[in-house]
């Protein structure tokens, strides 16, 4: 029995003889009578072949082999699908794909929403090589990850070579021996039999994997291969990793960092991937200076790296607009104290720009660079040591409380003296909740009309201190609402009647 | 005797019948041999009339009158001018103005001189309203600016009506009765004299009045008199003030909130300024949500109020080269604890900016509005309860130790990589200087390829806490400066060989 969602897995046995990742092909097709979802069995060594399917309807499902291996072609394939456990809630999706009849369309597609149609709220964090560490390291990384407010991981599935990166991985995707290298068309089961346990886990987590299929951190030789070999490694690395629900397609970390990568092959391995994968993971592209053209429709988020030093979360009322999609800013720096401006700023800081993303209706990744410890988070994994993780918790707690439909407001000549300085989500069109942060703004009080016939609950939040007060009584009309002068407050209110 | 830079004033006698504010003109053609001058004398009431002249050459100097009225015609007037004593510079000018011969024509343009050719720097403050107040309050505000590192004020002309300034002045620029109201046509002289003294109070410290003519913040009238009296107002005030050395002309505060009045109006009174002030003296008009034309050649720097509220200082670089012109960032902000974005930023967040700017090759003007006093600095004036001057003093005293020729580093792609993050003001052209900025990165070390056959001495800045660490030795070749990861550092270098 097959949890829906969960993936299906049939072993079959095939020829070893020349290279069957090059040469052989395997498909099939699954059927439950209504929907058919084609699949690409892949090759695991010695003669094994796996076929691996995701679905995601209980019932029935068959399918019939298809190879140019006559000992793989032609198998019928039964797949018993039950449904969903408590805490499953799928894959995730652009929220407007599944759930695009609801009254909030025009926010929706800025959001995301798991396969079931649960809320999903990407608070991400960035352990780029965790999985290229010694096994105690990557445990570690798990444990801390259990603990922390993070669903979401981006990471590599190259090993990475960088500043505090220089050791090498046991295993490599590749197959290698001392006197030849890298056989690049030969895959190493070991190296994706680990992988896959680590994805495994990570969705045992609830956190998603999202995955970097290339990168430019590289003395092997994997950022330059050629173009076939590339090809290859794509589908194969699809093939094998598409059936789990918690994977996203991250085309590239840096892709403008490879130059010798053009805009034509990104699109190449965009459509790769998408001809491979038969559910449809979420597909970015991250870059480094140059943004990747996000409205490409091929692109269900924009992965962005902040582009300019000063203005960063703030950035997604202008990214929202561009693309028209949800808004994940992988990048806005990270809290840390590596000599380099994109991972030295506060806690304090990291957060402030977590809060002004997500007011504005975007998201936010996290990342520590403090490089007086042996792993550094961003890259090993291991232990954090910053200070706003918790308070990340604390954020996405309020935004999880927000209502599904809250948006962020719009500036209009109407309403821009009340709220140029200062940004809000907010159900405008039922006027039921305001959420107003103050990032460095630290006034004595704040003023406000409130909308005619409406009674709110007013609450004060302290983000750094992570306090919530509930101010006493039901506010109605003009109001005045005293704060106590610091910084990174915020002001919830919620109608009452 | 006149010393050279003051001025010299000569009363006649006219008549007192009709209205002489209106009907009498009154000019003086001062010329030393060399060159001349033409002033326009103005009325002081009971048939009182004065002629200034500020002379920018020791010598003599002699005028005949002319006028439409009998009395004043014809008139020869002489003006001995001495030298000017130590510290008297003379009134501001674009840098590129006064020594355009310099080899750092190409930086100069972003930058003032006084008249005699020394460096002039503006650390603005804002008290627009400080005249208006109690005479107690304004003699606060100038013992308060003695001991202040700030070297220009802006002030409003007209009274200010606004949030937190609803007291009516003693007097005001037009004079008035009980029955009547203000009478439009005519001049208050006390009004005049007042605003002369407080001008001249304010050169006695070094200081230039940065003078708004025109300003929204009205109850009177005086923002929406029509464009006939705001002539003759505008003339008044011109032919009256241009003669204080260290006056500047600022159009407008927030000229978009006066809509009624259209951009030709503007212009129209940038050209009557032009030509009734034969000196020249700077001018500029300054916006609230929309920057005027900065390229309009009458302008001799942009005066701007950030648009942003996240990216102010560090849009310095941008509004150099847009308007190629000194760039003085009149409002980032201020520090504060008011209702509004514009004025309740940390001292911290307000010195960052300052830095920014600075080394960015821009001015920045200081404000502060902390609302429990009875008197706001940023419209009272009278006492700073603020955390940043002590630290703008130190920002000023290291400005005015950077070498005049420094420019901040302009990115290329050569250099883009070790620059990206850290802005810098330096010497390119000779390696002389470095000043590097850290703002809100807190590196744990930084490392630099310097300069082939150059060492250097080499100190570490703490913006905040106003220490200057020079560390041990020569520096060369490649090096890593150690740094104490906290916020608003900075790294000096200067060649010693």
């Amino acid at each position: 029995m097959t949890e829906q969602y969960k993936f299906f897995e049939h072993l079959l046995s095939g020829t070893a003889a020349g290279n069957p990742y090059m040469d052989i092909h395997l498909e099939a097709a699954f059927t439950d009578g209504r929907e058919t979802v084609k699949v690409n069995g892949f090759y695991c060594d010695q003669g094994i072949y796996r076929i691996r399917f995701m679905p995601e309807t209980p019932g029935v499902w068959t399918a019939v082999t298809s190879s140019n291996d006559p000992l793989l072609d032609n198998i019928t394939i039964t797949c018993h699908c039950v449904p969903a456990k408590e805490g499953n809630h799928g894959r995730v999706l652009p929220k407007n794909a599944i759930c695009p009849q609801k009254e909030d369309a025009e926010e929706s597609r800025f959001h995301f929403a798991y396969k079931d149609g649960n809320r999903y709220q990407p608070f991400g964090t960035t352990c780029y090589a965790w999985t290229h560490q010694p096994g105690k390291i990557q445990e570690q990384t798990l444990l801390t990850l259990k603990n922390a407010p993070f669903n979401k991981v981006r990471m590599c599935i190259f090993p990475k070579f960088y500043t505090y990166n220089t050791t090498d991985p046991e295993k490599y995707p590749f197959c290698q021996d001392a006197e030849h290298g890298f056989d690049f068309t030969r895959f190493d089961p070991e190296y994706w039999e680990h992988l896959e346990h680590r994805i495994a886990q990570l969705d045992a987590l609830g956190i998603e994997a999202d995955l970097i299929l290339f990168h430019p951190y590289d003395k092997w030789g994997f950022s330059k291969m050629d173009i076939h070999t590339d090809l290859l490694y794509l589908r194969y690395a699809v093939d094998r990793l598409c059936h789990f629900k918690n994977v996203w397609w991250s085309l590239a970390n840096e892709y403008d960092l490879m130059p010798w990568k053009s805009i034509d092959d990104w699109e190449l391995f965009a459509h790769t991937i998408m001809n491979r994968d038969p559910y449809g993971h979420l597909r970015s592209i991250h870059n480094c200076t140059t943004l990747y053209d996000h409205t490409r429709p091929w692109i269900t988020h924009a992965s962005i790296q902040r582009t300019d030093v000063y203005k960063t979360a703030e950035n997604v009322t202008e990214w929202r607009d561009m693309y028209q999609k949800p808004i994940v800013v992988d990048e806005c720096s990270y809290e840390g104290n590596i000599c380099y401006g994109w991972g030295n700023i506060t806690g304090e800081e990291m957060l402030r720009r977590f809060w002004e993303g997500c007011v504005r209706g975007g998201y936010l990744t996290h990342g520590e660079v403090y490089t007086q410890y042996e792993q550094i988070w961003w890259s090993h994994g291991g232990t954090l040591h910053g200070t706003c993780p918790s308070r990340i918790a604390f954020l996405r707690k309020t935004m999880a409380d927000a209502p599904e439909d809250a948006a962020p407001l719009r500036l209009t000549p109407q309403n821009h003296w009340a709220n140029w300085d200062v940004p809000c989500l907010c159900c405008a069109h039922d006027n039921s909740y305001f959420l107003y942060y103050f990032g460095f703004s630290r006034p004595a009080f704040r003023e406000y009309e409130l909308p005619e016939g409406c009674s709110y609950e007013i609450e004060l939040l302290d983000t750094w201190n992570m306090t919530t007060e509930k101010l006493p009584g039901l506010y109605s009309g003009s109001i005045r609402i005293m704060l106590p002068e610091k910084q990174y407050m915020a002001i919830r209110m919620k109608k009452s009647f």
